[in-house]
């Protein structure tokens, strides 16, 4: 339906697919490179994510990888060398003007990975193949994670020279249950796998294939676009509001905002459809 | 023993086990409505908890609900949506007014649930049967959760237009070890099990029949009973005072708490009743 | 090699194993009294630590417990009684300035446990046989935990009648998944073993013997010691930092962090070393 | 109006001038013992402002003293030194029990005076005379201080061997301009005065009477009341909230505050009023 | 020189000064409306400030108004009841999604105000005449305030019915040394002069004419030029990072930051031209 | 009386003036250089006042410099210049490492005059001639400043191309009343005097001369010490606290401390003084 309006975008494919209503499904497009990204690529993620967010036909999103190799390899180390992390080159530059232009540029960089986060639609990444690095940094930014069961994913920044700065090191610990494994696996940079995945928390399911991962995202995508999207999209704000905060403040914030959400009329909608045992429609948002 | 202070309390029964001394057994006691809850009751909730907080002669509680088909089905849908639910009706009311009031009507419902988290002493929360939305909001704000076997939980909020505000979404996540799962349980409202339940840390223990898990709450709740109240009480203000804060925050207010409580003589009690081999008793607090 | 400036220590011996290049094995040594602790074994704890962090011979360290029988079995109760916990023996002195002494000492106590917190290497802990009490509030300020099949934990405070002040408290929910486990084993002072430590998220490892125990912890730290130490004490600093901020203040700090730690050299020793498929070599730090 | 269901309070006089609608005036009312409190008349001064707080018929309150003599001269300490600050007299008492009892009578006292600071109109404070301790504790918690030519401020509590613990210590220093200034007042317990208080930011104006002081902040107080309460509550609410948080927390809070209450009919009334220059009319709230 | 840049913008004139080395000054340019904003005016303020933020010939800017009556009347009324303040017209909007929208605009507006803040560079504002609500709102979000004799200040916003939502409430306080001050002119929205602003700390100097305000203000960013820009953007960044964090957290962040800025070549060119009392030069930035 | 200890100091001379008991009195003694400070000498200061903090027969301290021309001159740029500040000399080494040792070293720079903070007394800084650079970092960690009518202040540290990073950029606007002003010394560094400081809240006094100043500032700190030192210590550790956290979080602080402070005999004694209009006499602490 509102799919026209994403044709522009170079590297993702943006589809809506005609039996899951509300969801969109975006798709990293450069299978070729095992989809590694490159400045121009986090740039038009941050587009999409923040078109998606504003976009009142889209309830809930799905994000894959193009191709069977990789749902992304992570950041192109090639481009990377040339670009930002030629930095050590030039013994010219002054190293204070230097980290003033590199500061600029991680923070940038940063700023569309959390696109991801700041999009008011719940966001669900279906990964495969090969997951590193900017892998991670990626998905810890969206609401749930599923994977395929040979998705090999690693925290690989360490073994490029650099702690990673893209948010896997902020977010990585609040999204699993045992920050002694975080550390290990930030530490190392060793290769872990889904089984391991899903026990500490880190994926919410594994699946047999990616088509199944996929069709499994967009499902539970679908499930959430089903609901009112007053109460979902308020679900993600508080819940990622609360996750930095005190519970008194999360508290106090959550108040302030049902004191205008609790007016809508989804609420009677809702009520009135559990009653009559039927599904109610909403308003978009 | 101090059960006679208990009985004017028409929504909850208060028991004094006497097998299991100084422990308190609150039981939500509406079970021909599945124990759902509406304004007085939850009103009711906080006194209780407010009173055995101080009460010298309780150092553990648990909280259960009677009847078997229920923990709690939740909010008293019908009694909501005449109250703070029915919100949306009336048009011609300013809609700032209206957040006015609803936001003074949620703070004072929050503040009822955070009554059983402000209790200086441990909660144990065991849930069977149906325990839902209102049910998570309470049970996280307790100490300790354990269930049966055929427990059905859902944080149900979204299913009724709404993002939960009576506790959940601030203080889920930090009581389970997966921000995936908890977003995906709160965004899709869908029904989960004691397994997923336990294997997600959301419970310590799942018992085969209601009786049994009562009796496992009692025993765990007595254990920590036998304990010095002077610790058991300063070691749940500090592990909640510390759970929104820095370490370092957490470490600097121990110290300040400490440096008073350490002058108990529970301690030399404590010391020289485990040279003796023989139980230690403790002043009441 | 560094060896020869650790000999001074009297209650810890800290070896430098040739198979394992830049990693430190600090062992506590008071066998015969289950390496209990008494103040000038912490005050040391805190040194060699410190030491250690600023050592650039040093890039990861593993730390064990002399003997069969134990890592430590924690407070020395026997010195403590006599010291620190003898506060409530003396009617005549004030209060108050009995408050300020132990708020004094408890400060400088926590000070030499969070020396392995700030040490700016990893440290990785394997423990063994009894681990009690200040066991865990030490092993709760280190990276990584392992452990043996035999171990026996147990946050011990309650049962000599005092809230754990060394760390515990404030440590241990941030590190495991499940705040009412945290809870359950503080309230109730019980034993828990290896394979439910490992469930909760509290190890990460658990080997058969205490020799595969410290050989795995040792085998860990040097893939650690292998990787760029810009890069390594980086991300454990970065990570230290956000566990105690919102996601948004880890980026911030994490960017003006790596604007300077971009420029280093071990970037490009490492993305050479990448292609020509051999292992890079790193200046000191 | 409203002025009725005020009649029960004993230590507390409240008027509604006829003159200045919407306006309260709360008299401390025990001129004898120059308004000295003792714990009925904080408990009843909670009471007191949790009532104004939700009263639709108010919208801004002037807080005085009755008598010439004092606004307050503080703590009744006569009445103390059998209550609270008998503390150190019962040698045979566990002093970490002592220590929680005290803390609860803290927290209990503070919450009373923070009941000014919590209500959701303006509060006007009119001092004159001595407005010594607990005066300057509860000044702190209004939002505008006056007082007359001749008042006589001190932060005495050093004076009698303690820590100021209501309020003055924690707000003192968020309220004026210098925080060396208010260090040197609360670790010397010296008098200053009127002039001093209006240099330093204590006071917003002095006036030459108390009579003057009282009918200035009347009118002040009306001139607030004169606008919209949506607007004036959602002012006092949002300073506070911001006073203690991150310029970036105040705006994201602001935000979702005015995203219910710019939906008022207030709004349009008061443009059409300034267009029409007339005086605008609000709905209760 | 870097002039040509900044000739696309309607409402904002920017020039640079030749007698000013590095100094760009923005003037306010709708002089027939008393320089009152609408909605795309404040977008371009947003565009202006970020492309100075990051134009390495600009080291110091000022801000003023065009024409001789106001720096800033504030919100352009008549617009904004037709757009933002337009919300409490219909009646069949849901106030949910309505909130939503208004939510949206709210931030988005903000945004473009904390372009000044966030700028690099340090910001300067000279006002004259009318500087009213939003005037107060943008002054508070630059470094330094300064103003001519006659200049009529109103944090206005209370008087059309709403409470400032664009930063006023926020960071007023936290510029001026009187939390009660600063709540008697939101609260009354009474107009202050330039003395009692002086007075107050919210300006830092008035000057008798417009032309002497700017004069003035062009000299004081001017003698900020001259220094290293390494240093003066640090001091802005550190100063703002560390008014909403505890000291502890801003020396931390300093440390980080200056751990690059110190090794920047403006040291030793300062300390050179110190001992060689000549002026120093610097690199962009 | 102490004095005794106090001899082993090189750069500090530290006198204990009969006439004032309790209080202490440290003078920087290198006059011939302005009393400039080089890494011994800040070193010696964290010395001196971590051994002045824990010294029962000391309740308040002056700081004040030697010699007719300077409070003192601030860093000894000659020596930093070979030191910390030589950083940008050697193009060979690897930036990233020089960071890591620049950090370090502010830190540690930074550790030292927070001492000044820390302390458990209050401190006075008596100022005079050239205070400069670190002489506003060190004063604003002390608790009140005084001055003589001639000092010459600045915060000079942009002159020498770095952002202050040893404490006045954190604390110099939580120190004053104006944010503008603050940060217009800072990015100006230019010269301001003893009204200018005295109006702006830096300093509390002006005395004519310097012997005045000492005098003065030894006069404050024997009212200081005639106090109860349970209640000063108390109440300058919890305006400090207070200081970097909300109110809510200072409050509950202060009530924790006081549980065990308000046991002290020194209350019943300072009561029973006032009561026979004596002085009372207090416990060392």
């Amino acid at each position: 339906m509102a799919e026209n309006n994403y044709n522009s975008f170079k590297y993702f494919i943006i589809r809506f697919p005609a039996e899951h209503q509300y969801v969109a499904h975006v798709e990293i497009n450069r299978p070729d490179k095992m989809n590694a990204f490159f400045e121009a690529m986090w740039i038009e993620l941050g587009q999409v994510f923040d078109r998606l967010s504003q976009d009142p036909s889209v309830r809930a999103i799905v994000l894959s990888g193009a191709g069977e190799k990789a749902f992304t390899a992570g950041l192109d180390v090639t481009a990377a060398s040339q670009g930002l992390l030629s930095a050590d080159g030039d013994q010219a530059v002054d190293p204070a003007r230097k980290a003033a232009h590199l500061r600029r540029h991680i923070v940038s960089f940063q700023d569309c990975i959390t696109a991801v986060e700041r999009c008011e639609k719940p966001v669900i990444v279906a990964m495969h193949g090969f997951s590193l690095g900017l892998a991670v940094d990626l998905s810890t930014a969206a609401d749930v994670r599923v994977c395929t069961r040979d998705t090999k994913f690693a925290v690989k920044e360490v073994d490029i020279g650099l702690a990673a700065d893209i948010g896997t090191l902020s977010r990585l610990p609040k999204v699993v249950g045992s920050f002694g494994w975080a550390k290990e696996v930030a530490l190392t940079a060793r290769i872990f796998g889904a089984e391991e995945a899903l026990r500490v928390g880190f994926v919410n399911r594994v699946f047999e294939s990616k088509e199944a991962a996929v069709q499994g995202a967009l499902e539970m995508a679908a499930l959430m676009a089903t609901k009112s999207p007053v109460a979902v999209q308020g679900t993600k704000e508080i819940m990622n509001y609360s996750r930095d905060r005190s519970v008194q403040d999360g508290l106090r914030y959550t108040a302030v905002w049902n004191s205008a959400m609790l007016q809508t009329k989804d609420v009677s909608a809702a009520l009135l459809s559990g009653l009559k045992k039927r599904t109610p429609t909403f308003e978009k948002l």
